[in-house]
């Protein structure tokens, strides 16, 4: 089900009000960007099925009704990414806004694990396959990665043994390697559903 | 400089319009809650000077005006974490809502690795070492880490070696391991400023 266009709006706006509150340190400005974000949101609030967005977010495939982290379109804290599988490889290109910084001009760690083991999970499950999960996640930061310009997140499968799927990626930033990750993914054996 | 209120009131405000835009799926009881928000948002945007927060977050301390995505108070995409250092160990207590979900009932493993990478980092550079950079982060998910559940994030030195600081910690739930993460921090050359 794609996201109704009133929840991916509100999430727009939510992502604005995201951006204004880690730029802005002005209150003055801050509490009048506030002020014009609330006003949007009344507005759409009052009559939520006349919202329309441009571009809808067209979702990644293989997660219905996604509201991810890393992903979503419905959930403001995902930049959201949009994951294309070409048969291979699964690929994404993204510029991640101030938000997501840890130090000063580059993206945090975490959010660098977090786009990784999205995209190579995607990879691990695409073309139909059993739903796998993370079993472990190595990530090498072997230069930075910067908010505010274009990178591309690829991930595919090195091998697989049985149940098992190694995957591999990397982040790229202006056709460099800026981070590589390696990982296993597991899928559940048959009626166990996931590990828990 | 700690959070001003009128900031940490709207990241406040912030994270519930996050809960409420993945957690309601109907349309009508959305955007009721939607209009709530806004409502407040409005109100603290016209008297920002006037806002007062009850038992405001303390900063991680190493961090001067956090704003980054794992641990800040003014950054909505953050939990937020208030990281605790003991003289040997980094720690963390926290309890993730919807909006960090990724399996059903489970963390997102990216945000996972973002909590690991945060606590063993704030470990790393804890007791007024030079600040010090996320080399390579490996991560074992030996078992579900599951939101709404209090949680506990620990890291801590396992051994140095001039520059570089080797680090691990784990996610622990109702006293049992979940998540287990070792990495290596680098301290930049002097001069030299980070990595870039």
């Amino acid at each position: 089900m794609p996201t109704p266009p009133f929840t991916e709006y509100t999430a727009r706006l939510t992502r604005e009000l995201i951006h204004t509150l880690v730029a802005e340190t002005d209150e003055a400005r801050l509490a009048e960007h506030v002020a014009f974000i609330a006003d949007k949101l009344a507005e759409a609030a009052a009559r939520p099925q006349q919202v329309t967005v441009a571009d809808p977010h067209r979702s990644a495939g293989h997660i219905p009704d996604d509201i991810t982290p890393a992903s979503s379109a419905r959930n403001p804290i995902a930049p959201p990414m949009l994951i294309e599988w070409d048969g291979d490889e699964s690929r994404c290109e993204l510029t991640l806004p101030l938000q997501y910084q840890g130090p000063p001009g580059r993206v945090h760690g975490g959010i660098v694990a977090t786009m990784l083991d999205h995209v190579l999970g995607n990879a691990a499950n695409a073309g139909g396959r059993p739903r796998s999960y993370t079993r472990y996640l190595n990530v090498s930061y072997d230069a930075a990665t910067p908010v505010g310009e274009p990178l591309v997140v690829v991930g595919r499968t090195a091998r697989h043994d049985g149940r098992k799927r190694f995957m591999e990626g990397e982040i790229l930033c202006h056709g460099e390697v800026r981070v590589r990750a390696e990982g296993l993914w597991i899928e559940p054996r048959e009626g166990l559903g996931h590990r828990s």
